[in-house]
């Protein structure tokens, strides 16, 4: 068995990262991975959309758990009564997943964890610094402006790909202590 | 540990189906129950909705599993590989469910399951007798049409809610063997 490896896009607001996250899902897909996404907020009163939708409509008027099934897709909407530990909450989805794509939620504890820094402009020395010993291995902007950090053109979406390929690869090869 | 009720609230497209589950919910709750719901349908090519949203960008770029998660709600979007079968899928879901209120899926074969019948016109004898052996618990409609089966007004919520608790009642005081 393989391990996930959970690669958090993090930057400030308005910095790409979902737009990154929108173009490496399918590069990463084309490799044959099992591609997922998380997208977390810490705001509070998020309403959850689909509006007008009947699973909606029944999620609105306050059932606990909303499924909504058809024969190739499933969505399931919850109120979990308190999350305590949003990783160990949402870990068990992911089970099978080579590679899980976090926008945000910049210090989460996930058991093999990398970073992606959206960039958009020449801010990312600082941002990087902040970081701390957090895994950076790639910012990711319009220009390169982080010596000592690997740099890529936000539009480079294969060879972040590869970068992140070359990530599991390595991961395979370490011993399991 | 009780069992989940499942009530699959079925009849024709227009019948006020969603209606009726979106009046139930509140009602249900209210006495305290843990309240879920599922609306399923046999149609491949659903989209899911939420469009433009970050979680959604994620999901249609092709992610395998989509989370989104904030304080108190969490949305699961996935592409399960194959659902051979869908109530032994999403059984899991439902683990510590009181009532789970099912849109459509009227042939599903729940652990516990009993039938409304929304009927908006003049229909429903026809439409209780194709149920055949089914446990239909009441026909929910603008006027009374189907002697020999107890029913309610589409309206009267409260009252159909207070079936339910009674049919939950009746479960717990069923021996198990």
């Amino acid at each position: 068995m393989t391990q996930t490896l959970f690669i958090a896009v993090v930057g400030h607001s308005g910095a790409g990262k979902t737009t990154l996250i929108e173009h490496l899902v399918p590069e990463l897909k084309k490799r044959s991975y099992r591609v997922c996404t998380l997208k977390h907020t810490s705001h509070a009163g998020h309403a959850l959309g689909d509006e007008g939708k009947d699973s909606d409509r029944h999620f609105r008027a306050g059932s606990d758990v909303s499924v909504f099934a058809c024969p190739e897709q499933v969505q399931i909407k919850l109120r979990p009564k308190k999350i305590r530990d949003m990783e160990k909450f949402v870990l068990p989805f992911y089970y099978d997943a080579d590679i899980v794509l976090v926008e945000g939620y910049r210090d989460a504890d996930w058991p093999v964890k990398r970073i992606l820094v959206a960039s958009p402009a020449d801010d990312s020395v600082a941002y990087v610094e902040q970081l701390g010993n957090h895994r950076v291995i790639s910012v990711v902007g319009e220009k390169p402006d982080s010596p000592g950090t690997k740099w890529f053109h936000r539009d480079d979406y294969e060879r972040i790909a590869e970068l992140i390929h070359s990530e599991i690869q390595s991961l395979q090869c370490q011993p399991i202590y």
